[in-house]
């Protein structure tokens, strides 16, 4: 599995200390690489390929729910139980919204200072750093890129549901969603279908009126769909309060257990695998047709020389597919 | 441009009217083909293809805007007042967070019921409908069948941005961004760049307190930024008392105008065109390499009959993709 395989995209000499660094644990390494990710640098991609076989060890757990739900409170708190478990973690804080590297800045400054002397916490904010459609591979990059430093736990913070391409189920093992106490949060996510790729229910701000009732209609939903063998347990915590936290995580790494058991886990990862190939091929898809409409080809000539006649995108298209063997050459 | 030119792919012969009946602005066969678009079915695309010589004619406005901003109450308002211009309008509200047809299905039933006796108004909500990552190209596909339709106007409503695949500066000549008189929303707005990806601005609900104060931050951001030829207005607009809309709409109109003075519609509209034809052909790709990790092709095989050996996504990938070539025979 030498370098170069990935098309032709091999990482530079200078940064072959990059690997070796990051697979020692190296933090510094880890962070370099993960803002090459982040700048959709090939480096990161050929990276991230030559250290596959260093991936699949940690423990992937997605945080999702709605913006002021308190998601980035309560993996704040859970990092802390996390680590009072004596694990490493890793955190990706995915923020589309946000087109700088900062993403949550204060956010994420106040957490920082939290867990700032300590090595075995490693926080991360994405952003779209203005490379458009290229968050979701940034992402599951820094997810490979953590996984193969040796982090033991990973949890990937992000805002709903809804970006296709960044849908939290097929990126981790355990699903934790976090309603706000309103009953209207869990109505609305019984709407949106969000219920089903939950393994982990959390009623934030338990300490507000309304928890119980959200937690009550949450649990109607859940009786009302078709048994399956986990049953996804449904807990009140107070993140701020830092009341309940532990519980969470137990029930985090119980649906693991659970995972580990009964099959599921290779199976969930089988799905990611099969996931990542195609989003693979369609990303490089994607780079090889943006190269053929931006450069000196018949189809980029047409649509840059082109003054008033239409011009159809479905037969421009097939065009640029027709070009692509020739690409074979470069493997 | 006969049917069958998009990959071998062509609309049934009993969908041939569909084609006749929807340029002849039937409104039953127009909400029957966005149906198709909706349910990714490869007939919509050809159609869609087959129609583009009768595509062009329509003014894009795209509205965005925090939820909660009054955002479908500032489209409800603008469609009235676009009608007693005498225009014709077509809605498409995008809502990915809904796996359903309905979207946001209260709502567009209020809308339906006030616009439902004007056959000059279509309105339609999108959901993800469980096919993920195909909402983007269901978009687009509606844009056109509109267009084809004959409407004067489309409206496409869309949540925020950071969709990558949704990005409404690349789906429309206009972009009117609503903004809650809170100046927080502002602030925000202007920190995520989304600023300068509007046309027009529009402070919302400008009878609360704060409306101003709004305005004139988003004033200064305007003016702090790189100096264009289209200044673009600030409005105050109160979408439920129907306050201000005459002006919104005009501001449009007078973009609108100043796009073809100035030959920025042409370049919009080729921008448009290109990244049409990448979104085409990376998700042509997708769907290729989804039917080949499915199938029962070497990598399909890999995938499913692994069970312990760690497979590497990348060297998977590349795999797939050397297996495009013989795809070309299907053309």
């Amino acid at each position: 599995m030498g370098p170069g395989y990935t098309a032709g995209v091999s990482y530079d000499e200078s940064e072959m200390n990059l690997a070796g660094d990051l697979l020692a644990g190296d933090v510094r390494a880890l962070a370099r690489a993960i803002s090459l990710a982040e700048d959709r640098d090939p480096q990161a991609t050929a990276l991230v390929a030559e250290l596959q076989a260093h991936t699949g060890r940690a423990h992937l757990v997605g945080v999702t729910g709605s913006p002021g739900g308190g998601k980035s409170t309560l993996v704040d708190a859970l990092v802390r139980v996390i680590r009072e478990r004596g694990r490493t973690v890793g955190v990706i804080a995915v923020d589309p919204s946000s087109p700088f590297t900062g993403g949550a800045v204060l956010g994420d400054r106040v957490r920082m200072s939290r867990h700032t002397l300590d090595k075995g916490v490693f926080i991360r904010s994405m952003g779209a750093r203005g490379h458009l459609g290229g968050l979701a591979a940034a992402t599951r990059e820094a997810i490979h890129l953590l996984d193969a430093s040796g982090r033991d736990v990973i949890v990937v913070e992000t805002v709903g549901v809804g970006q296709s391409e960044l849908e939290i189920s097929s990126l981790c093992d355990t699903v934790v969603l976090v309603l706000m106490p309103e009953s209207g949060d869990a109505v609305q996510s019984i709407k949106a279908g969000i219920l089903e790729i939950a393994d982990v229910y959390v009623v934030n701000k338990a300490d507000l009126s309304g928890a119980e009732k959200a937690r009550r209609l949450i649990q109607d939903a859940v009786a009302m769909a078709p048994k399956k063998p986990w049953q996804p347990p449904i807990l009140l915590a107070s993140a701020v309060k830092e009341e309940g936290i532990g519980p969470v995580w137990e029930a985090i790494e119980s649906h693991r257990a659970f995972l580990r058991q009964s099959g599921g886990l290779e199976e969930r990862r089988r799905e990611r695998l099969k996931q990542e190939v195609i989003a693979l091929v369609a990303e490089s898809a994607r780079d090889d047709a943006r190269r053929a409409v931006e450069g000196d080809t018949p189809v980029g000539r047409l649509l840059r020389d082109n003054r008033n006649g239409r011009l159809n995108p479905y037969s421009l298209a097939a065009d640029v597919r027709a070009m692509r063997p020739a690409r074979g050459a470069e493997n």
